[in-house]
């Protein structure tokens, strides 16, 4: 039975006779099966108080439920019934602040005209000014169609832009990264590369987020190639380095090596082929792909007829060289580690039994598992999710705002393959020693050490391989994450 | 002679030894003609004390002068040369701020995923939902190419950025509007039109901002036509609201009737475009517009031969129906009101005697007016510029936030030629009848009281015409502004 969660929340205003009438509300509640988290005094007479009950419930009808079984309290009045979720989200979640008022004559003239007017054109002597005398040295876009929603699908531009403020929250709060929404009116191509490039100017940066796959692949690529600011699809990169750091720590638990693991991965969205290509630089070689026709390879009808995909081709290319075929409760037979990026019920845990000894387990299915912990735990050394109530949850907060913090640190003009990895090893080695456990192979996404050390390991290796402009510390204002 | 000012301004540590050194180096920057505005103890020792000097000077050249005179004495020692100008500009101007935090699992389950999916699905259902729950019902894009920025020019889109942030700046302090820069890489008309187009779903409104003349009028039109939301082009808008709102105010205390006018302009950029388009509506009938070749009309050589662009074709053809010809010197006679926005020198005191008696001049050329005041003090009635250094400031700021905070308050769809002059007579009555004088008929831009009377104005119009989407007070959160 799910948990009554803040997601699904409300918070009741009631007037309450006196004489016993609260102990009829809670009661009322608790048989609808309702958590209680608050009651506020909100105004008190000689008859009656009002109160606010906030109230955790399991989904929308639920909570349809728990409201109806206080108004059924006779005596009690429902004054005003708050969505807290959607309470949080009227006027929207971001702000823009000043770095400095303007509240004088002498603030004008500098912040704006006529003063401003020098620092316009130092900029216009030499470009690479921008970067510290403009937002664009902290300032990150990001940037979706709405085409690739959570999983939620192409709800279109305007519907996506809760979930780009609430990145743009994740990267500010997180990394004191400052993150703008962009939604585009287009899904073409060609169009959303033009579009990102003529915005460009702005930014530091730009996170591409919930792009439809194939499409995704072409657009990163092109602006990868096009702009000299870092240009980062976090579905799949994201994902990929919370894997591998996941793995990374597995292996150090377990006393494993990375390149003797075999895998098999189910679904070949953006996500799948990041982190096939994750996996493998990390020296992985044996990867089985899966897609909802089965394993993928070169021998596959569909490839020898030319109607694969690019990304799903270069799976064919690249991976499962012995041309394994078959579902994904087939070809999992003999390996050590299953990725899941599909949906619930791909595999069962009677095919984790086919499994190598003592396997690792990652099914990030949202919300619900590939395969449901519970039943997997039997025949698992370690198990992760995507998910934030069970151990191990593998989620890309862990990755976007340090990447990012570090890149824009040393003004790198791309974010490579290196520093991605990096970014892995980051992540894994906030786990201490000590602490490494079946249950604890990833940091928890509260915790603020696991930023600086992705930023100081993408700063290091920007600044290794030369892709770092700045050498020394950013001028800008530093991070106020501590 | 220029006086000192901030933009100019430079902070030196210096490190003094005990004994009049003090005294020593202040006289030396009063010699130089700089103007010391604070003096701070930063560290004292027994032998010497570090101060901060902060000077205003008079330019950057004066800069010079000054901290070379401070490093003239002997025994001073100069630690650090700060620009104030420069420094406000680190790190950019804005940042992004959180309406909410994000410090625990239920604040990340109601901000982001997985509550936010309910809040995506509610404005996929119904896509005007966005103004309410997302960023868009109180943000403005600020839009430029950098093609006619200040009286810099064409100095790119990275050089423009430190206006358009001072810009959102403004925005946010005088209005709270939640205003981005968007600076693009392109230049093409089709381009700039099709990029704001396709960024727009995040945009509540759009401020078109330093776009050159006549690129500006093609491109704010065909936004108009095809955008939901407000596009303004303040640098036309901005300037003919507060210009057409000097004029109420000096026909208010001369007892004048705008129609009686007869008008002079020089300039026939987008500003002059604008300005003759709004005095018309507001009643005026006559009025010649002078280029750099003098009086436009319909029998000059170059409309005849068709080479006339598209804005100046429409002066032509809709204002100075007598076709009088000749330079700005020459039709000034006998007209009521110079309205100057093109460069210094253009007219001398001598040719405003050449006016009807006591006459309005608004030399508004920046930063030198195109007469100066005190040589034509003797000859007229009310002058204005567009210095803050006189009296009467004709200044866009003035009109700009309050048009988009009424705008935004009833989600208008656009911005019609009657909310701009409903904007206008909105900040005209902000000054009172006993506070009415020569040298008071526009308020300060400090004062705030203007933001409201133009919102107000502005909204009201909106609901009148049927352009207003709410009908009811906004219900995201309400301006700060108080």
């Amino acid at each position: 039975m799910a948990t009554p969660s803040a997601q699904y929340s409300v918070t009741l205003r009631v007037e309450l006779p006196h004489g016993g009438v609260l102990s009829k509300v809670t009661a009322a509640i608790a048989r609808a099966g309702g958590a209680i988290v608050a009651v506020d005094t909100v105004e008190a007479s000689g008859d009656s108080t009002v109160r606010e009950i906030t109230i955790e419930c399991t989904s929308a009808y639920h909570r349809g439920e728990v409201i109806s079984a206080v108004q059924a309290v006779r005596q009690a009045r429902v004054l005003e019934i708050t969505d807290r979720t959607f309470e949080i989200h009227r006027g929207g979640k971001l702000h823009t602040g000043l770095n400095h008022p303007i509240k004088t004559r002498d603030d004008l003239s500098m912040a704006y005209t006529p003063g401003v007017a020098r620092v316009c054109m130092a900029i216009a002597e030499n470009r690479q000014k921008a970067f510290k005398y403009t937002i664009k040295g902290n300032t990150v876009a990001v940037v979706s169609d709405g085409t690739a929603v959570l999983g939620l699908g192409d709800i279109g531009p305007e519907a996506a832009m809760p979930v780009m403020e609430g990145k743009a929250m994740l990267f500010k709060e997180f990394a004191d990264v400052d993150a703008f929404p962009i939604c585009l009116a287009t899904k073409d191509v060609d169009e959303i590369v033009e579009t990102v490039k003529r915005i460009s100017p702005t930014f530091g940066g730009i996170n591409l987020e919930d792009i439809s796959s194939p499409r995704c692949f072409e657009i990163e690529q092109r602006l990868v190639e096009e702009l000299d600011i870092p240009v980062f699809h976090d579905d799949q990169h994201g994902t990929a380095i919370v894997t591998l750091a996941a793995l990374i720590n597995a292996c150090r638990l377990t006393g494993r090596k990375l390149q003797d693991l075999s895998v098999c991965m189910v679904g070949a969205g953006a996500a799948g082929v990041a982190v096939a290509k994750i996996l493998m630089q990390a020296g992985i070689t044996e990867i089985v792909a899966c897609d909802r026709f089965g394993a993928i390879h070169r021998e596959r009808e569909d490839y020898l007829a030319g109607e694969m995909n690019a990304p799903k081709r270069w799976l064919a290319e690249n991976t499962n060289h012995a041309c394994r075929s078959g579902a994904p409760s087939d070809v999992i037979e003999g390996t050590d580690l299953f990725i899941g990026l599909s949906g619930p019920g791909i595999i069962s845990a009677r095919d984790l039994q086919k499994m190598n000894p003592e396997p690792f387990v990652f099914a990030m299915a949202n919300p619900e598992p590939e395969v449901r912990p519970e039943e997997a735990a039997p025949y698992v050394r370690v198990m992760a999710t995507g998910r934030s109530d069970y151990p191990n949850q593998i989620n890309n907060v862990l990755a976007f705002p340090g990447v990012f913090r570090g890149a824009l640190d040393v003004r790198a003009e791309r974010i490579t393959d290196e520093m991605k990895l990096a970014a892995a090893h980051g992540i894994a080695q906030v786990v201490g020693d000590e602490e490494l456990d079946e249950d604890y192979i990833v940091p928890s996404v509260f915790n603020r050490d696991v930023v600086h050390a992705v930023a100081e390991a993408v700063a290091r290796e920007a600044r290794r391989s030369g892709t770092a402009r700045a050498t020394t510390p950013p001028e800008a204002r530093r991070p106020a994450v501590v």
